[in-house]
């Protein structure tokens, strides 16, 4: 018999899906739902198949969006002759809250790492060297993560972009080595963006 | 604008209902939904669903229960003439990972609190006098948390129940008073019980 009954027990098999949620968070995370009304709880799993099915990626920049056009390409006041490069949307969120930066982005969705089998060819790259076509971006910021994964992928796009004449820029050293972007503190990244060094 | 797009927004919103997440946390978590294929994200919403639709809870002890009449209710091997009286669901739990009783037991939802506009009618205090009216019933240990409300309900529940002839115990205090019986350990909850105490 299973120590809790199915329908619960169902439901703290799905908390502990999520990160950083473990066995004893999961049931009192369950246990709460329970304590839901039943408009609660719809409204909860609603948005849960909401987040998936009403989030795409920004045709231009690949960042989630809930257009084709994220608000930020959509954005004429923002400078669109610069491109900073990011793994993922929670760096551009970290980014925008610093409120310093107004180019525009591009979201890999990830970083080279041979170790998990993750080549250039599974990065949104080939969608960055298109922006790149029309000439109308002077330069490249690359804001990947600095960690073994984030330099390599660092040093792959400068050797694809340099030799295209468009100015590389890489984030300044900051941020942490070792650490995520998205955990910077907000001074850490104006810094971070203010020094930012030509590769 | 906000500062996330909105379904995102939505469902942040919605995990920081939950007990002990932060906006950090929310934000972790949703994302991590966001990277869920479209079938984890069903899957995850229906149990969300399905807690509150397929868990009711038990006509003779008030336990959570998918049918009903609980597992521990309907197990005629259990001791029907022993009630532990708990406040809420996560208790049984606890207890029956002890595995050292063998009775049944009876949920009040909640402690009397005159605080929180928590009266003797609020709890499933009838439905317990009710199981005691046929004479099946020799002892009721009262078990609800070693806290002040606890205690309240412990001192009502004496009062009401000692006058029909029925013993009534309370767990020992192997309990850390101010504590919650969710947190005890197994061995605390074992000496608790081994040790309890006629009222």
């Amino acid at each position: 018999m299973a120590e809790y009954i199915l329908p619960l027990e169902r439901l703290i098999e799905q908390f502990r899906k999520l990160p950083g949620i473990g066995k004893k968070t999961a049931v009192r995370l369950a246990f709460a739902v329970l304590d839901f009304t039943n408009e609660e709880a719809e409204t909860f799993a609603d948005a849960v198949r909401g987040a998936k099915e009403l989030v795409r990626t920004c045709s231009v920049c690949q960042n989630i969006s809930d257009g084709d056009i994220c608000h930020i390409c959509g954005d004429s006041e923002r400078d669109h002759s610069v491109i900073c490069v990011v793994e993922d949307a929670k760096a551009v969120m970290s980014l925008e809250k610093v409120k310093e930066y107004d180019g525009v982005y591009h979201v890999l969705h990830g970083a080279i790492s041979p170790m998990e089998g993750i080549g250039p060819d599974k990065l949104r790259i080939r969608e960055l060297i298109a922006r790149l076509s029309d000439g109308t971006v002077d330069e490249i910021i690359i804001a990947t993560n600095p960690t073994v994964e984030g330099e390599a992928t660092a040093m792959y796009l400068t050797k694809l972009i340099k030799p295209l004449g468009v100015k590389v820029s890489r984030l300044a050293y900051g941020i942490p080595v070792g650490g995520e972007l998205e955990y910077a503190d907000e001074v850490t990244l104006m810094r971070a963006i203010e020094g930012r060094r030509t590769m």
